[in-house]
């Protein structure tokens, strides 16, 4: 989504001292993971042994609904509020973990899981990285 | 909604020691925060001062997006992780509690800001009682 | 959740000749039926037969979504458009008839099934009437 | 977001005769397109002229919750439902042309509006495709 930077690139006041490269990198990553997780749920869900994967479809669920909200939260500058932006990323971070765990778990078995974990761990460093950047 | 409770009590599995009062009481709060912060930027929007409104208008939308993922994350109790229902209560509490504050700024001027900083005042605690029946 | 009528009364310019009734009551129905589907997709993914729910499951997660977002264009009023407010009706009209009768089919087992497919009724019916006063 | 072709591609069930380059475009663009409209309203925000911009703002949320919604009905398979998929492809034309309508009056003047509208006018014109192809 090279939109994300031309967005970035737009707006129109000072982004003050955020890292951009970290910032554009994480909010891509959120949307990639809220379809790649509502895909994996829904991949899952059509498995013949649906029965073993309810806790990996709950999870994805989560993660799904998480991860959008936070790729939102990123893409807003006006009225910047470092406590929530804190703690929306560690939300998605906890959830992309406790996610990839579990797809983790069904990687060699479905190749939806293993998309989905790759999925969730790149998420999961680009909110500890922008975390990190934020100070 | 008097269906949260009806769906709390038709889910067929054990819901463990959760307080079901508490879970209840957070779940209606956060749809109800999640409509009433999304209608109160609407409502900002089209007040004459809107200028005077951007930092409420943008506390808005981030708290109608975050109750609404709290929400969703809450009515789901298959294969229930503690660690992510901790990180999102405590990122819901901070989004409707940096809310609450900026509403109120506005509450005596706007009665729309008065009556959403009293639905995310609700919130806050809804999730700040459940958080800590978690333990 | 009263605050739906609160925050339309206190709304600052004029609604024009929306039916403030039907506007309320299909408010409140699109996020009435967006937790209770969330609650049914999970109440089935918890269920021992769950094989046999996964039409259920998808249907109750599609409703979900387009309930809410259908809530959220309706808590709005600034700059409003005729015909996206009655594309995005007519959408949920349609996603919450396919849940009810998905729903429905299950119902006699399932108690959750049974609430889910009331609450979904009510949101297509209450959408329909919006539609109908829209002309 | 080269992962919606791997979902797609790892999807254990027949797709039917869905025509996958149209389905994974329609996702990117509605994935795309959410975030464009996100960002595109916090910069309207940020604009002195904010309040010759509460239109645009407004269509800009549509859009944004609108699209995401589509974008996760598009990314499941399981249990599909025409009906369901053709009532929120074309809620999304219709939020999508709306909105690049808006954004294209202050194209001109905003590079934000410019950038949103042709995103807009990408997704719009992914879902007439996708549309067309359902039959």
């Amino acid at each position: 989504m090279h939109t994300v930077e031309a967005m970035l690139e737009t707006y129109p006041k000072d982004l003050g001292d955020l890292d951009r490269g970290k910032l554009t990198a994480c909010i891509q990553a959120c949307y990639e993971c809220s379809q790649t997780c509502t895909a994996c749920a829904d991949a899952c869900l059509s498995e013949d042994m649906v029965a073993d994967l309810v806790k990996c479809i709950r999870t994805n669920l989560d993660c799904a609904d998480i991860c959008a909200t936070t790729g939102a939260v990123l893409s807003r500058h006006t009225g910047y509020d470092a406590n929530v932006a804190r703690a929306v990323l560690e939300a998605c971070a906890q959830a992309c973990k406790a996610c990839a765990e579990e797809c983790e778990r069904h990687a060699s078995m479905h190749e939806h899981c293993r998309v989905c974990a790759e999925s969730c761990r790149r998420c999961e460093q680009a909110c500890r990285d922008l975390l990190a950047s934020l100070g």
